[in-house]
C-alpha cells in the first residue's frame, strides 16, 4: 500500500477542516458566547495534525481502491477525535468518550445524542454539530474534493470508498465535477428548506440548523422535544417534505435538471422508495388514529415519522415509544431499509433490499425449476452478477458486525428493548430507538463500552463496513 | 407437476400417520383417561383421507423435485389439520385454531405451547403432544419411508424436500436403507436417555416423554415448570448433554460406528459447534453469578439454557427473563444459530452460518484485491458456488418471512419485545421466546392472527421455507 502519499491526501483534506472549524468561530463572535477560542485552538491543532504529512517524502503518486479505503477510514477515524476538541475543551461536554461520540453522531449524520439537556448549549456549540451533519451528509471526502483538486482517476477510487453503495451511479464515478454538480444541487435544496423554514416564522438561526440536519438527513435536534418543539403543521410538513427528497438518489435531480424525465420514472429504486413510504405512512396512519383523532393530525404525524426513519434522519415530533406495537414494528423495519442509493441517507438502502428480494425470487424459481436460469433484472437491465454477490456479502457482513454489537452492548446491562434498538438506531444512521434511547431519551446514561462500540457502528454504517475493515486484513498492507 | 402420482403417495403417508395415532389409544387404555375414543375416531378419519387418493387414476410415476416439494407440504399441512383433532374433539384444547398451533408446534419440534396449565392434561394427551416431537424430529415422511417401500430415485427428491441444508450428506442421499440407519441411530439414543433418566429416580411416563421431546430437539414441558420441575443437577445433566448429541449431524455417529475418527475431526461444523456453546456457556455463568452464587450452579444453568436454546429444543430449568442482558442477548443470537446440518435442530443450522462469514471475508479480500480470486473452503474442499449462492438466498427468503412475520404479529398489539421474540421463537422451532412468551410464559394470550402467523413460521422454519412457497408459483403447476 502507498502509505505515504495516502497519508498526504488525508493531510490536505484535515487542512480543509481546519479551515471549516472557522466558521463556528465566527458565530460564537456574533452570539458572543465566549467560546471562539476553543474553535481556533482546535482549528489550530487539526492544520498541524494536516501539514505533519508533508514532511514525508513520496515519490509514488498511485492510488487504487486499497489506499481509497485507508484514505477515508483514517480521515474518518481523524475528523472524529479532534472534531470533538471544540465541546471536550470548552467543557460544554466534559467526558471526551461523550464528546467523540457526539461528533462522529454528527459527521455520520446519525443524530444520536448523549445530551440531557441540549438547549443548555452554547450557540456556537449548536452551529458545530449541526454544521458536521450538513458536511457529513454529502461526504467529508466529497466536500474537501469539490475545494481540492487531485487527479481525476485518483479521486473516483477515494470517492467509491466514502459513497460505495451496490452499483455506481453515474455521478459518483466522474470526479471533480461532479462533486460540485451535486454540491451545487445539495446547496441549492439546503437552501430552498432553509427559506420556506425561515419565512414561516422559524428564528433564522434555528432554521439554519433545522435545514443542515435535514439535509444531511443527520436528526440532531436543537430543542429537548426535536422538531416536536416547534408544533407546527407547517414546519412538519416542509421538514417532512425534504427529508424525503433528501433520501432520493441525487441523480434525479440530476436527471430532471437536464429534463430526462422517462429516466426517472424508469428508475425502480425511486417507485419502490415512494411505495413504502405511502404504505408505511397510511397504515401507521390508521393505526395511531386513536391516539390524535383525527385524520389529518394522524397523518401528518405519521408522514412526519415515517419519512424521517426510512431516511435515517432522526427528527421527531412525537415519541413513537407510546404508539401501538404494529406503528413500531414498522419503523423498526423502516430503519433496516434506509434511502435510496446515492443520497446522504444511511440504512441497507432500498436498492439492495430489492436485488435482495429479486435474487431471493430467482433461487426460488431456480430450485423449482432447473432450467428456468435467469439473470436479476434492475430498471430493465440485467444485473452484474458482481453487483448480486456483492449485495449479499454486504447483507452478511452487516449482520455479523449486528450481533456482534448487540452482544459488546449487552454487557452494559440495559434491557434487552435498549440494547437491540440503540444498535440498530446508530448502525444504521438514525438516532433514536426505543427505550431508553427512545425518542425522549438519550444515549447518555450506556456504558462506556457501549459507547465505543456504538460509535464504531456509526462510523461502519456511514462508510458502510468495508473501509473500516482494511485495518484487519494483513494482505492490503503488503506493498 | 405429476400431481395424481404425488397425492397416492401422501394417502400412503398419511395410512401410516393414521396407524402411528392408535399408541396414544393404547396409553390411554393403560392409564383409562377415557380419551381412547378420541383417538380412535381421529385415526379412522385420517385413514379415510388416506385412502381417497386411490380412486385416482395415475399412469405416470415419476417424481422430481417439483414433486417433492409438493408432496412435502401438503403432508404436513395434512398432519397438521388432522393430527390437531384428538385434542380438540376430546375438549381438552377448546379452540381448533390453538390445537392445530399445538400440533404444528409438536410436529416441527418446536415447542411453543398455548396452555396455561399443561399438568392438567391427559396422559394419553401428554403423549400424542410429546410423540409428534419424536416422529417430527427426523422427519414425517423419513419416518413413513422406513415402514412403506417406494423407488430408491423417487424417494430421494422426497426426503430432500423434507430436510433440505445447504449441502447435502451423505446419509440424506442414499434413501431407505439410509433412513433405515438414521432412525436406528436415532431410536438408540432416545432409548438410551429414557434409561438414563429412568435409572436416575425420574418416573417411566415423564422418562419417556422428555427423552422424546429431546430427541426430537421438541421441549414441550409436561410439567408447567418444564424441567425446573425435577429441580435436580442430574436430570439437568443427562437431558443438557442428550439435547446437545441431538443438535449433531447423525453422520457423524455413522462416522463413530464405522470408527472413522479422523473424518469426524475433521468436521469444520463441528468444531464451532462444540466453540460456540463452550463459549456461551462460560460466558453466561460468569454473567450469573451473581444469581446462582456457586460456579458449579451457574455452569448448571448456562450450560442447559445453551444447549436447549442452539439446538432449538427449548426446555428450561430456569426463568432466563430475569437474567442479565448479555445472557438474554447470547440466548438470542444463539436462536438464530441453531444447530448442525442433518440433526433434528431448527434454526439457521452451524454450516450456514460459517459459509456466510466464509463468503464475506472472501467478498472484503476480493474488494482490497481483486487479483485475490480464490474459493470458499469447507472441510478443506472447495464449495461449489451453488450452494454459497444457496445459503444467500435462503438467508435472504428467511429475513424477509421474518420482517413480514414481525410486521403482522406486531398488529395483535403485545409488546415489542414478546412480539418479536415470538417469531424468532417459532421460526427458528425453539419454543419459549422473551417477555409475555417467556419461560415462565405462553403463547395462549396472542391474537388469531398472530396464531396463524407463527404457526406457518413454524412449518416455514421445520422445512426449511421451499416447499412451502411451491404454492405461490404458478410455473411449477404446469405440467
Amino acid at each position: 500500500m502507498n502509505i505515504g502519499y495516502s497519508l498526504r491526501i488525508v493531510g490536505r483534506i484535515m487542512r480543509v477542516v481546519a479551515a471549516l472549524m472557522l466558521l463556528p468561530a465566527l458565530v460564537s463572535a456574533i452570539y458572543r458566547d465566549g467560546y471562539a477560542v476553543w474553535f481556533i485552538l482546535s482549528s489550530v491543532v487539526i492544520l498541524a495534525v494536516g501539514l505533519l504529512p508533508l514532511m514525508l517524502k513520496t515519490a509514488d503518486k498511485n492510488i487504487y481502491a486499497r489506499e481509497g479505503f485507508f484514505i477515508v477510514a483514517a480521515t474518518w477515524i481523524l475528523i472524529s477525535l479532534f472534531g470533538a476538541l471544540p465541546f471536550y475543551l470548552s467543557g460544554q461536554i466534559p467526558s471526551y468518550l461523550d464528546a467523540v461520540f457526539e461528533t462522529v453522531s454528527g459527521f455520520t449524520t446519525t443524530g444520536a445524542s448523549i445530551l440531557t439537556d441540549v438547549e443548555s448549549l452554547a450557540p456556537s456549540m449548536l452551529f458545530w454539530r449541526s454544521f458536521t451533519h450538513w458536511v457529513g451528509g454529502m461526504g467529508v471526502l466529497v466536500f474537501a474534493f469539490a475545494i481540492i483538486s487531485l487527479g481525476d482517476t485518483r479521486v473516483v477510487h477515494i470517492l467509491r470508498a466514502e459513497s460505495p453503495g451496490p452499483t455506481y451511479g453515474k455521478l459518483v464515478s466522474k470526479s471533480k465535477i461532479n462533486a460540485q454538480i451535486l454540491y451545487g444541487i445539495y446547496i441549492a435544496l439546503t437552501v430552498l428548506e432553509f427559506l420556506l423554514l425561515a419565512c414561516g416564522g422559524m428564528p433564522v438561526f434555528d432554521a439554519m440548523l433545522n435545514a443542515f440536519g435535514t439535509a444531511g438527513t443527520g436528526g440532531f435536534g436543537i430543542k429537548n422535544t426535536s422538531i416536536g418543539y416547534y408544533n407546527s403543521a407547517y414546519v412538519d410538513c416542509v421538514i417532512g417534505i425534504f427529508m424525503m427528497l433528501f433520501g432520493v438518489n441525487f441523480s434525479v435531480y440530476f436527471l430532471l435538471l437536464r429534463r430526462r424525465l422517462a429516466d426517472v420514472f424508469r428508475s425502480e429504486e425511486l417507485r419502490w422508495y415512494l411505495g413504502i413510504i405511502a404504505f408505511s405512512t397510511i397504515t401507521i396512519a390508521a393505526n395511531i388514529m386513536p391516539i390524535y383523532k383525527t385524520v389529518s393530525r394522524s397523518l401528518r404525524y405519521a408522514f412526519f415519522q415515517v419519512s424521517s426513519i426510512i431516511t435515517t434522519t432522526g427528527y421527531t415530533t412525537a415519541d413513537f415509544n407510546g404508539w401501538p406495537t404494529y406503528s413500531q414494528a414498522v419503523l423498526l423495519a423502516l430503519m433496516f431499509v434506509g434511502g435510496c442509493v446515492g443520497s446522504t441517507a444511511g440504512g441497507l438502502k432500498v436498492m439492495r433490499i430489492i436485488i435482495m428480494i429479486k435474487t431471493a425470487i430467482k433461487e426460488i424459481r431456480y430450485s423449482l425449476d432447473p432450467r428456468s436460469v435467469s439473470s436479476v433484472m434492475l430498471d430493465k437491465k440485467p444485473l452484474d452478477r458482481s453487483v448480486v454477490t456483492g449485495v449479499s456479502s454486504y447483507i452478511v457482513t452487516y449482520s455479523i458486525i449486528f450481533f456482534v454489537s448487540i452482544l459488546l452492548v449487552s454487557t452494559g446491562g440495559h434491557d434487552p428493548l435498549t440494547t437491540i434498538t440503540s444498535v440498530i438506531a446508530c448502525f444504521n444512521n438514525i438516532g433514536p430507538g426505543l427505550g431508553v434511547v427512545g425518542p425522549a431519551g438519550n444515549f447518555s446514561s450506556l456504558s462506556a463500552l457501549a459507547k465505543v462500540v456504538l460509535t464504531f457502528d456509526m462510523l461502519a454504517g456511514r462508510l458502510e463496513i468495508f473501509p473500516l475493515l482494511i485495518w484487519s486484513v494483513p494482505s492490503a498492507w503488503r506493498k
